[in-house]
């Protein structure tokens, strides 16, 4: 189970609760009263808790686990050992989260403002904050209700939150605006200057960076992210958008709702990714440049050309998944064939 | 415009002022009195607006302007809408940016220390500086005169810093002596230990870290970027060079007058690279090698071998840039004669 | 010498007793009573100084050194300049870093609690600690004895942390317990909530990350690296791992003991390493694939499959070293044959 000094476990639920709560259908042989404790993944799991299989490579585990009852696709019900509970779904990742919350539920923090956080006169903070020591937030600045601003946060001049935020510690924000349900994770940086100047051997000058950076509603900026503002457009980040740890967002660019860019990969300038686009770790994806909706790039790879909706691309500089694949096996024939030193 | 929340409008000015602000020609039908009030991208300007075109991928945007005044390259004058205002120059993003501090000035901030600062006794501190709450001055600290620290910065003991330098909220310095008009973004690491080991197996031995990092005057180090010091040997920025966010320099390394390094690129330790070279994002350069100046490499390439100065690189391992795009052109062709599966 | 206002040099001492205290043999003419005052690089070294040469890219700094004495590997004495007096080993490398120690011996620092840390009433602190201005602990944290917690740096709720360690300036930690002699360097972020989730397009479903991160004794983790914690089973940093600056690790990863991973490599979620894997800088792994013991991985390889143990690895995809090296030179001499535009 996990880490009672860190999660408050909720429950116990019965089998039949919990296949309404997760949205799956109890197996035939399965004991709908059965009585289910904890969550667990499949290799660490007993008999009292619950598991789910989603990636097939853990099928083994799958096959041996020792848990109650497990959360599967239906494809997979032809590998479930016997006696194994199955709650059957066509999401089973989903369906495992959605019953985890249930055992683990989110826990809204006390409400609570420190004495040791070092507030402005003329802020707004809506009902229901908590507001850790060390904490900084600057003149105009407007907090929704709801919001936990974490320690050594630092918000300035006219910042908007929207409600039900989190604002991680040591992060820093300055010329943005939040939407709702956004979680900001420690040490990320948004609204600094972008990266534009006009270089020149005599020394670069800087163009003043005159936007802001928006990010709308339910989304999620991972830990040590930086997001740059506009220089006179301003930066966007769409709705239910979510970056992992250490992206690069340049100035001016504009993603779309519901992308996800993977840990270190990195938006120019002024580029534009379209709606569920889905960016690997450690791509580099250059300025000025238009992903289309639903676009999905391999980690590692370097866009420098647009891409039209719905393709897959891979490699540096990326072309379609395929392609990239025919160059590696290329090169791999062409190794044997010739030898080579 | 850009939002009054965050920025304050000076202006108007006419556009026989501006024309000399920026080092332009009004070309000849347009109206040297005309008022402009503000500054706006091409798609966004208005009939009181100024505007530029640097990117020619912005062309159309510049055919369809509703502004009432550009900054153009000359070549582009035959693209200009009628009735249209002209302000020629060689360098149209350099003018603008020349504008665009016309109409936003900088505005230093008001001095003031604030009593939720950590100050240590013997600290020098300059006339005019702005020293925000938690932000901590550890002992022997000198500070120039109009400096802004932000909140949340840690600046370590005996680290100097000169004159009208920004040190951004919760970035951390030790080991450093940073010069005049230096700007550091959040969160920026200078000075922490540079990774020097001596590898075993049974247990890696610390190589003790006795330099320091030496940032010279009109640096500019990005938001999450890190700077180790020198182990032995100081870790050197070389005056104006242009850091952008998330970058690495490992110990030892030292970079000349005028660089540029974009985002997520690194330069691994007792590198050495000369004066105004160019670094595109996620470029990897190796240790102990040499990158001669005026040296531009391209995003994401891998530097593992020395650069003569003028030359323009790419790829991993990175080679000449036209050899890397015939690799690519090659590979393309054996894809289309080869088939592949 | 170092910067004596960073650093405090002792000594001086003989060779005699450097020789024994670096586990190293004076070469025949050596002079054993000779007294050296300090440590310097070759080209820096001055008559009471002592070197070391180790890579031997910097062989004619040695020809040329001005040093008093020299750490040196038994197959470069015959590089010597006449009247050096030579240390011998194996290992110059280690070496030096135990002279350099002994000339600037690491101090404790003063133990000392800050007025200006915001420390919870529950929290135990063992003694000789070190707390700075602006750290904040949080409840039920347990903190060893001799650690030193720099400014601003924030420890969530129920966090344990060895002896012996030092938790850097805003760097931040929850649901994580730390082993002995541990440093974290500033900016680092420990045991966020990994990016786990089940993605949709009405909306991506976050997965409850309930594990936690451990980190083994004698560990370094740099600065703004970032270590997700696990979603159920723990992230694990095994005993004397390395991580330099700007590393993500993702959640559920595991690395064994002495691991290396350079400056802005990554780790994706579920991730095995053995033991003694080094891992250049900018490498990429995926998730869930398992790298055996003593494997090393080049620079910017992305590694998409499990690698055996004892091998080392370049490329993306990643392939055995020789094979990246031929598909290197293949394509440089296909270049040549055909020219291409």
């Amino acid at each position: 189970m996990a880490d009672e000094k860190f999660y408050n476990l909720a429950g116990p639920f019965d089998l039949n609760h919990i296949a309404q709560l997760v949205d799956a259908k109890l197996y035939e042989k399965s004991e709908p009263n059965k009585v289910i404790y904890d969550v667990a993944p499949l290799d660490k799991a007993e008999s009292n808790d619950l598991s789910f299989l989603d990636n097939p490579k853990y099928r083994s585990a799958f096959k041996n686990t020792k848990a109650g009852a497990c959360i599967i696709h239906p494809s997979q019900i032809k590998h479930a050992p016997k006696n194994l509970s199955l709650l059957i779904t066509e999401d089973p990742y989903k369906s495992y989260a959605l019953a985890a919350e249930a055992f683990y539920p989110t826990i809204r923090p006390e409400p609570y403002i420190s004495q040791y956080a070092h507030i402005a006169d003329n802020v707004q903070i809506g009902e229901g904050c908590r507001i850790e020591a060390g904490a900084v937030i600057n003149s105009n600045v407007i907090i929704g209700s709801y919001c936990h601003v974490e320690s050594n946060a630092v918000i300035s001049a006219a910042v908007s939150i929207g409600d039900d935020c989190v604002i991680g510690a040591n992060s820093s924000l300055s010329h943005c605006s939040i939407g709702k349900r956004v979680k900001i994770y420690p040490g990320a940086r948004i609204g600094q200057e972008g990266f534009g100047f006009a270089p020149s051997i005599t020394g670069h000058t800087k163009v003043p960076q005159l936007g802001k950076v928006v990010i709308h509603n339910d989304c999620e900026i991972g830990a040590n992210t930086t997001i740059d503002r506009g220089s006179g457009p301003n930066t966007i980040v769409g709705q239910g958008t979510w970056l992992d740890n250490l992206v690069q967002i340049g100035h001016n660019a504009k993603l779309g709702r519901g992308c996800i860019m993977a840990s270190q990969s990195g938006l120019a300038g002024s580029a534009e990714i379209g709606d569920f686009v889905f960016i690997g770790g450690q791509v580099g994806i250059s300025g000025h440049i238009k992903i289309g909706d639903g676009v999905k790039v391999a980690g590692q790879s370097g866009v420098i050309k647009d891409i039209p909706p719905g393709l897959t691309y891979g490699g540096t500089p990326a072309v379609p998944i395929k392609e990239w694949h025919r160059q590696t096996n290329i090169l791999a024939s062409l190794i044997k064939s010739k030898g080579g030193k």
